[in-house]
Order: structure tokens, then C-alpha cells, then sequence
């Protein structure tokens, strides 16, 4: 007897007393439009709009938060499908889901399970929870719904009410694929300008990726000086295709500029292949000071999210290249690391810079300060690994006593993960519907307030900071 | 039709099965006299007695918690009264006021608002919620209760219920106004011992205090040895005036104590306007360490709160001097920090430290573990920014598990607003009977103890640490 | 009339909605076995399985948490009976007893209470609460209770419904009493390797140590290489003993090995009496790799609980010795400490590693990361300070959603005090029974999910990680 799968109405909401005025919370923010504008979902998916692979494609293999942790159970990376730069074959699809399917209790009070349920219920109308006996039976209906022309990514815009969603594109990115959604959909799937691969020198790949930015941007970028001016170019290529914002997602906060001779030294040095640690670090510094500049000039959103040791271990980042799971969190610095920028630009008007982070310990003790004075800062919503129930909670009730509502930046879905956005987007609006009912039990809003905030939380807070 | 400004009279109790027993807790503690044995309130205050001036200057321009939220979304600090260093002027009071009652929406859900509620509905006498539309009535309304002669400073003490209050003092104060009060008031207004400003070598007009302080102590302090004794006079004078407590807020915890010939190197030097960062920070851990020293000779209790990097933005404290909001904490060590202060001071009676934090990490991990051990360490009251619900409910939660109720030290309000002295202390203890009616209704903690201990939290302990 | 003691049958369980489904929980998981996995009983206690002392000696002596806490509020080390390396005689049994009785207020909302509540109650069958008043008739009570043969510590293995417990034991220690254990009850009581003592070359009697530790593996240890192949014999003759894991208990998680050359030079300078802050720590990191190396081979569970700077105060030290409550933590790294471990063994089949911290800022910007990617890798259970009712509570909310539950260990009792075990083991069922319910109450976990869970966490973790 295959256990159903039934999302409960009142998921995630608080129990007790204050469930009914959170569940009224809820309703009244449920469906707003989507503002989705910190996102990895790829622009070629729009350009495409081909209907989507299979289930363990779609809904596996990519998902690292689903495959770290059936891999931290002994699943073995070559069963779930994780692509060998070596080319040699992973497992089949059906194969790769009927792993996932019977590891789902590993999942359980973890947010995939959460979206999943959601994804499977509410975007899949599946009735039955993945385990060992329904996994094959599951494969099938879920294919069978993939091919219906209702499930093509542009289709699901309208069926996700999403109103606008931004990509991440590298500053070496020609944005065709936006070019031809644009063409289409005018102004609804825009670009994020992420220069992280080129900010580190000691990247493999570095040079060859400076040229073709100096090819894109019809810059020489034999010298610094050309390389910022190439930069500069690109964010305007950016925004001439929508964008909004950029996105750095640097190792440690540090923003300290370089002198321009320094600046010279180590990138003439990079060119040449003469890198060191120290010099690396400087130089990405020195950079999120020039984005921070050049975002006081043209007006870009800078998004920041540092902290994170990327590929700690060497054999698996070989074997399967970046971004499988294995990235983990470091403490991380704000209050002297940002001071240099926030010395030049945390008090320039048309200057905007939105903090994340994955060390929780900032939340009260350097980001709601920062935030709740400079007006430049906002606070982006709970990164990643705290993009959870508990994560959300605990992120409002460390930062809002400090920095109020109003200089958080809005949720974020974050995620490449086309189907989860609403599934992320409406635990977000659980979570705080739950937060907001309980400071009015506690006779610490208004309830009039609440519903207010609510709906600044849900969607205007966003507008705000990323459009306004 | 304005809102109405009604202060629930469960604010701030715990929702649900609990509110019952909190609301009883509370009852029984929210009579007791307040002991407010760490403030900043100005003693001029209570030496002139004269009425406060208008809304703006008493309630939003000394209040930085207030203006740096403004600040934070947008607004000037010129139209916040926020004086100039330049002379020029500020903001019409009106103005300033209109501003502050326009942007009450940014307070949500933040302890200023809960403070303010208070101050408005209970201390005020207002009925009706700021706003735009009824800044202008408000104003004259409170315009007209200050101007009552039972609204002066030393009739406020007996309506606030005030038994004991401190303020806090330079090294150099000449303790005049606690002299006039003391004449009429004995033993009600005493300073704190604040010897920060000649504990750091490089901050400017350093030799001018240094001169000051020989002056007022009849002491040569051209020499080390001369300075140190000159502190311990000026300690004399103090204790004269009913000071029971002294106060340091160090960039770090650092109490590692200088050789004599080490000492009075970083001295000469300073007095030849000859400073490096270094010998900075060394003289002011010094600083600590003789501090303990004297604490321990003439029993002054030692208060420290470390981790504040001051001044964040230069340019704002160029215009318009310190304690304007931008002081943000960093990350703060104890556990090897004050090692050599514990090492010979730790176990030797009379000797009492209270320590703050702005670095919630450290409450469980270094603060409670050496308040239970150590007798004469006592944890301070959540401090500045988490002088708040949710703060004051996560500092119970994070350490008396380890350090018991015992070892802290009671509320202190830390403020230097002083009509928000009453909301302040019944926060807290609205919070601490939530907490302990919590402990009940999971049977970690009987009802007759519950009871005994908030009045412990209320009034003894501050009693106890302070006054015993 | 004295306080009647009552441990409340739904204590520690949630208060409201979750409690009937908390307490459902917890009835299915009360009467499981007990698997005490990490604990520091004495093994000689059940090789010679005589009757308990005093209640003094029993009770307050040797737990450093009851200890610590009262020696905060003044009483005197001595006063406690803390035995003193030089010998002098400390105060009498039934005087301790009376300190211990008279100060019962001051352990009010800490775990010690809640167990020793427990433990009287429940396992001494007492009635009412120490007090001054009734310190002697307990004192007589319990001294009857420690005579009675039901009460030797190996029938009292039945009476805990104690499974399996494993002790700790050095390097150097000969696994005698073990032996006359295993000889009566086989396989009840099993060692844990434990080499810190010889791991830190800069501990006073080293380098008798290290001669001891040649002679028992008959190995010349006169050289680093000897010095590993000993370890590995030692290793061999746990093993043989029935032991399971390791334990180590460093300063810092750093685990970076030596060059050959490198080890052999510290060493040989070590054996010389010749060391360096430096040398000690890189030989300790060093250490660590070594043991994991080992471990990778002989399959024994590695356990690191870094964090701790012991002996904090030196003349407590010089007195009465360690483990005598002045041990305190510091911040502690992860990230980067471990990476040359998990870099060589962190997808080794067979290699286990077991992670404890008393920094729970770790939690879930470190542990919860690692744990949730790497298949070698579990969480320890909460440790120490964090062994709490609120501090566990605050360990599954930091970690579940980012490792699940199946990266934990199951719950270790940690513990020297052995009538403590089951209330230990109760507790944590309690607060894992309140967790499980508020998920389920918030429609976050299903209710049949919830109840599988907790007989996981309660036993088949810790069977699974430990015996598996």
C-alpha cells in the first residue's frame, strides 16, 4: 500500500494558537506574483523552451542539495548521475530515480523534502510518496506530464505566476539566449552580472577568459585599466538586456582597493601565470571595491554573498567539477571587511548593496547593525544552506529587531531548480506568516501591521530594492 | 480617523498555555523599585532639574537606536536634528518630529517601538498612535506635559518607581553635578567610573585629558606610574561620591597587563603625540588588567563590554561626533582574552567583573562557562542591540543552562533616554516571566521557584552585584 | 515542612498542542536499551563491582557540573571535597553533603538539576529535596541505599537496562580491569582508545609515557616511527578488548600531517625535553591524520570533540589538578582544520569520523555542511555546556535541515557519573520526543516518519555508527 503524498494545508505554519491568524497571513500573500530576482535557472531554458528531459534530470541530478545528501548516506556519485568530466557514462535515468526514490526518508525535516513534496503534489499532481515500490510507476507519470506542451518552461512562467525572473550570466556571457527570450517575452527573464571568474586570477582558465572578455567587450584587456574599462562595458551590455543587479560570490568580504600600480602589478603578473595566494586575495578584493564603484555609477544592485570554502574536496571536484555538494560554509567577516566600501559609497545615494551569508552568526551581530543604519545595505534573505524552516525563523528573529523589516531585501529563490520556485516562495510566505501571527499573539505588531508587512516581505520589498 | 496607541497589557508574555502563569510572574515583580546601576543618563540632568525642552530634542535626537533607523531608509541626518560639529543649524524640533512620526512604520517589531509605546502611553499620557497626519497634535500635546512641574528629572524618580540610579563618568569629570545632587538627594544619583577616553593612547586631545586628570587628581601624571596613581585617586573620588561600579567599552577584551618599562615606553611615547596601532591596543589591554588591579584593591565592580568597532563611517563622525549609530560590533574573545585578569583576580573575593557582549556567539561558548565556574564573574544583562524580546529570551536560553540564574547581574538599562527607564526595566521583565513560565509548563523549574526567581532577576541580583 | 521531589512525569516535554503526541513518543522509545557508547565511567568500577561510598563521594565529588557551580557562588573548592595533590585532607563526607544540600537553588534550570532529580527520585528512591534541613536524613538515606547488593555497579548495568557501555582509556592503560570484566560479562563493558596523552608532547611525564607505552606494545618508541607502530599495536590490543572507537579530545581541530622528517624531528627534540608552543601544536594536528590514517585501516570510529582550553585558572590546577570545572571553550574551525583528513579519507569506505563541539556556532555553518556531504562523517551528540534541554533542542534545530537525522550519531551520555546514565539518556528522548512533535504538529514531518525517527536517534544511530 503506497504510502499517499498529501502537503498538509497548514504546512509549515505554526501550531498551536497562532495557526489561525498565520494561516490568514498566508492567504493573504499566497498568491501574489513571484518576483524572482536572484536565481541559477539557465536562460538557455527559456531561449529553448523544449519540453524537459526526464525525472532524474530534471529533478535529481542537478538538485546538489538531493544528491549530497543521499551521498553523505554511501550513495555513490556515479549512481545518482553526477556528469564525469572524464565523459565515461553515468547510470541510466530510471536508475538514477529509483536511487532517490528509495532514499527518500533520508530527506525527512529538510527543506528538499519540503519543496519536493510540493513540486510533486502541487506542479506534478503526483498522489503517491517516491520509495522503492513507486519509484518506476512515479518515472512514468512524471514523464508522461513532462511532454505535455502546458509543461514547457515558458508556459510554467504564466502557471508559476512568476512576473519577472533573473538569471546568473558571466561577465564573459554574450546573453544570446536572453536575446531571443526577449524577443518574446520582453523584460520578464533578465540577466545578473557575475564576474566571480574573472575576479579570481588564480582560476585554470583565468587568461583565456580575460581575452574573450576583451573580445566581447571590444576592450584590450592586456592591462587592468582595460580590463575594468571591459568590465564596465559589460554591466552596460547587462543592462541593456534587463539587468538589475550583479552577484559575487567571493570567498571572504574583504573590499579593499588596490592601488592602480598594485592593481597593474598583479594582473600583469596573472597574465603571465604568476599567481600567489596573497596576490589572489588582494586582487579579489580590490575587485568587489571596483564592482561597488561601479555600481554607485551605474546603478546596478551589487549582491554579495561570501564564506564559502568552494570544492573542499579535490578528488570529487575533479572527478565532477564544481558545485556538487561539496562546498562548505567558513566564518566570515563583514563589519571591518566592508568598511572600505562602505566608507565610499554606504551613505551615496543610487549606491545599493544586498549582504547573504551562510554564517548565521552575523545575523545580530554584524549585518542588522550595518543594515540598520547605512542606507545603502539591505539584507538579502537566508542563503542556501538557512533557505530552510528553522533557517527562515531564526533569520527574522536575529535581524529584525535591529534592522526592521524594511532593510531586508525580500525573499530570494536562489536556486537552479526551476520547479522548486514556488514550492520556495510559498514556505517563505509560510514562514513568515508563522513569524509575523506570533509577534501579534505576543502583542508585538498590530495585526493590521502584520498583514502590511506581510505583503512587503512577499513581494514589495523585493520590487524595491531590485527595481526601484 | 488616527490609530489608537494602546500598549496591550500582555505586551511582550508568551503566547498560549503559558500566558496565564507569565501574566502572574510578571504581576508579582512588575511593583519592585528599579535598581538601575548602569546607565548614561546625564547626571546635569538631575543637578538642574529644569523641565525637558520639546518632543524632538527629549525623544528622537539623543535616541541613535531611533535615528539610525531613519537613517537606514534614507532619511538625512540634518533632518534628524543629529547636531553638527560645524555649527550649522539643525532641524527645526517640529520638523525633526514630523520626520520621526512619519517613519513610525520603520520601527516594527523592534524594541524602540515597544519602548516608545510605553513612554507615549504610560510615562506621556498619549492616546493616539504618530503618524503623519498627527504629529502635529502630539507635539503640543507632549509640548504641554513637559511643562508640568511633576514632569522635572527628580519628580520622575519617585513616579518611575527609581530607588538607585548611576550615571556614567569620565576619569576626568569633576563629579560637580553628582555633588549638588547628592545635597539634595543623597544617595539616589551616583556616578560610574569611565576611564575610556584616557585608556587609548591615540584618540585625539589624549595629552589635554591626561593634563586634566593630574589637575583633578593633584597627581604629576607625566610619568606611567603618575597616571596609574592619579586613576586610583580619582577611583577615591568617586567611591566619595557613591560610584559603586566602573565601566569599560574596549574595542577588545584584551587584559594582558604591560611590564612597568613597557608601560611607561607606550606612555612617554604617547605624550610626544608618538602612537602606533600596536602599542595602542596594548596599553589599552594594559588598561584592563590595572583596572582589575585597582577593582580588586578598592572594590569598585569592573563592567566590561568589549567588541564594538566605533565610528564606522568617517564621515559621519567627522560631522557629526560618536554614538551617532554607526558603531558596529565585531566578533569578541573572552575565554583566552581574560585569562591573565582571571588568573590572578578569578578566585580572590571582593573582586566582582560583569561582562557584556554585542557577540551572541560567545554566551554559550566562553560567557556561561566562566560565570559558572568563577566566583567572581557575573554575566551582564543583554546589551545595545539585544536589549530586545527576542534577545533577552535567547541570552536566558543561552546560558543559565551553564551559569544558572546566579551568576548574572540582573537588568541594567543602559540607556541614556531616560523616559524609556521604566519600559526598559518592565520589558525585561515581562520577557524574564515568559521564560520562567515556560521552564514551568515544561516542568524544568517548580512554580515557588519560578516565582522566587524573577523577583531574584527584577531587584536582588542587581542589589547583590552591585551593592553587596 | 520539606519540598516534596517529584520529578513530573511529562517533564522537559513541550508545553501545549505537542505535548500528548511528545509524550506518546517518548513512551515508545523510553524502555529501548541503553547503548552507552562515549562515557569516562572507570572500568575498575565494574571489574571490582563493589558497593559505592558515601553519597558525597558519589554524588558531588567527582561531577565537576555540580562542582563548578557552587564553587561560583563562593564555596570554596575545599569545602567540596575537590582532593587536593597535596594531600591535605579535604572536608568530610557528610560536610560536602550539607554544602551540596544548602546550595540546591543555585542549580535551578540546569541540567544537573533535572538529572540529579532523576537520579534521586528514580534511582534512590528519595521524597523529598535537599535543602540544609534535610541534608542529613538524605545523607543516612542514601548511605543505606549504597549498601544494598542490588546496588553494585554491575547490577546496576541490569537495573539501567544498560546494553553495552564503553569507557575511556589511555594509550598506556593495560585493559586489566577490562579483562576481569569480559571474563564475567562479555562484551558488556568495552574500552575506547583514547591517546591525547601522549599526542601532546609538551604534557609534563611525556616522555614516561612514551616509555610506558613501549614497553605495553613492546614496540621501541624511541623513535616517531616506533612511536606510530606502538600506537597501532595498542590499537590492536583495544580491538582485541572489544573496543569500538576512539576519542580525542585536542585544542583545535587541526589535522595536518607531518612530513616523515618533520615528525621525527619533534619527536626526538620531544624525547629530549625540548618543545615549542609550535612544535606541540603541529605534532598534535599531525596526530590526528595519524590516528585517521590508523583508523582508515583497523576500522575503529574516530571521535574528535575539539574546543576546549583546560586549566584555565593555574593555581585551581596546581591545587586540586584537572577536570576540576575550569575548562572553557574557545571558537573552534572545522572547514580548513579537517580538510587534509576528509581530502584522504572523507570517501573511504570504512573510515568513520564522529565530530563533538562545544562552539555551536558550528552547527550549521560547519558541521551540519560536512556531515550532509561526506559519507565518512556523523555529528556527535550534543556535548558537555550543550548537553541541555534547551541545548539539544537548539542542535537538531541547527542541524537537521542541512544533515537530516541520519548523519547523527545517536545519543552519547558522555559521562563520569554513572547513576546519571539513564536520566541522560531519558532526557535526551524527552527533547527529541518534543522536537519530532512540533515537526509533526507544523505538518513537517508525517506522524508515522516521526515515531521511526525517534526509535533511530534513541538507538539504532548509535548501534549503526558505533557496531556496524
Amino acid at each position: 500500500m503506497p504510502k499517499p503524498l498529501q502537503p498538509h494545508p497548514d504546512r509549515a505554519l505554526p501550531a498551536g494558537e497562532a495557526r489561525d491568524l498565520a494561516r490568514r497571513i498566508h492567504r493573504s500573500t499566497k498568491d501574489l506574483p513571484l518576483l524572482c530576482l536572484h536565481g541559477h535557472v539557465d536562460a538557455n531554458l527559456f531561449a529553448a523552451d523544449e519540453a524537459f528531459g526526464n525525472p532524474a534530470d530534471l529533478l535529481v541530478v542537478p538538485d546538489h542539495y538531493v544528491t549530497r545528501m543521499l551521498i553523505s548516506q554511501g550513495v555513490a556519485p556515479d549512481r545518482l548521475g553526477l556528469p564525469r568530466r572524464d565523459g565515461k557514462p553515468a547510470a541510466e535515468p530510471r536508475e538514477i530515480w529509483r536511487e532517490f526514490c528509495s532514499h527518500w526518508h533520508l530527506l525527512r525535516a529538510t527543506p528538499s523534502r519540503y519543496w519536493l513534496e510540493h513540486e510533486f503534489a502541487e506542479v506534478l499532481g503526483l498522489t503517491v510518496a517516491p520509495s522503492a515500490e513507486t519509484a518506476d510507476a512515479l518515472y512514468d507519470e512524471i514523464s508522461a506530464r513532462l511532454a505535455q506542451p502546458d509543461f514547457r518552461p515558458r508556459a510554467l512562467l504564466d502557471t508559476f505566476n512568476i512576473e519577472l525572473i533573473s538569471t546568473t550570466d558571466a561577465a564573459t556571457d554574450d546573453l544570446a539566449p536572453h536575446a531571443k527570450v526577449a524577443a518574446d517575452l520582453p523584460g520578464r527573464v533578465i540577466p545578473t552580472f557575475r564576474p566571480d571568474a574573472v575576479a579570481y586570477v588564480d582560476r585554470p582558465g583565468w587568461s583565456d577568459l580575460i581575452q574573450r572578455l576583451g573580445e566581447l567587450a571590444d576592450t584590450d584587456t592586456t592591462t587592468y585599466a582595460g580590463f575594468l574599462q571591459a568590465l564596465r562595458q559589460r554591466r552596460q551590455a547587462f543592462i541593456a538586456a534587463g539587468a538589475r543587479a550583479t552577484d559575487h560570490g567571493h570567498f571572504s568580504a574583504a573590499a579593499t582597493p588596490l592601488s592602480d600600480a598594485e592593481g597593474e602589478r598583479i594582473y600583469a603578473n596573472a597574465l603571465r601565470g604568476e599567481v600567489t595566494a596573497e596576490d589572489t586575495a588582494a586582487f579579489a578584493g580590490d575587485m568587489l571595491f571596483q564592482m561597488a564603484t561601479m555600481s554607485a555609477e551605474d546603478g546596478l544592485v551589487m549582491q554579495l554573498h561570501p564564506g564559502v570554502l568552494r570544492d573542499h574536496h579535490p578528488d570529487i571536484h575533479a572527478t565532477y567539477g564544481p558545485d556538487q555538494g561539496h562546498d562548505i560554509p567558513v566564518a566570515t567577516e563583514f563589519t571591518r571587511s566592508l568598511r572600505p566600501v562602505l566608507e565610499r559609497f554606504g551613505h551615496v545615494e543610487g549606491f545599493r548593496l544586498v549582504l547573504f551569508t551562510v554564517d548565521e552568526t552575523v545575523y545580530s551581530r554584524e549585518l542588522a547593525p550595518l543594515a540598520g543604519v547605512y542606507p545603502t545595505v539591505r539584507l538579502g534573505a537566508p542563503w542556501w544552506f538557512l533557505d530552510s524552516p528553522d533557517g527562515m525563523r531564526r533569520f527574522r528573529e536575529l535581524v529584525t529587531e535591529t534592522a526592521g523589516f524594511y532593510n531586508t531585501s525580500g525573499f530570494v529563490d536562489d536556486t537552479r531548480a526551476y520547479l522548486s520556485i514556488p514550492a520556495r516562495h510559498d514556505l517563505a510566505r509560510r514562514i513568515d506568516a508563522g513569524y509575523l501571527a506570533n509577534l501579534v499573539l505576543e502583542h508585538r505588531l498590530d495585526e493590521d501591521d502584520a498583514f502590511e508587512v506581510a505583503k512587503d516581505l512577499a513581494y514589495n520589498l523585493a520590487k524595491d530594492t531590485y527595481l526601484s
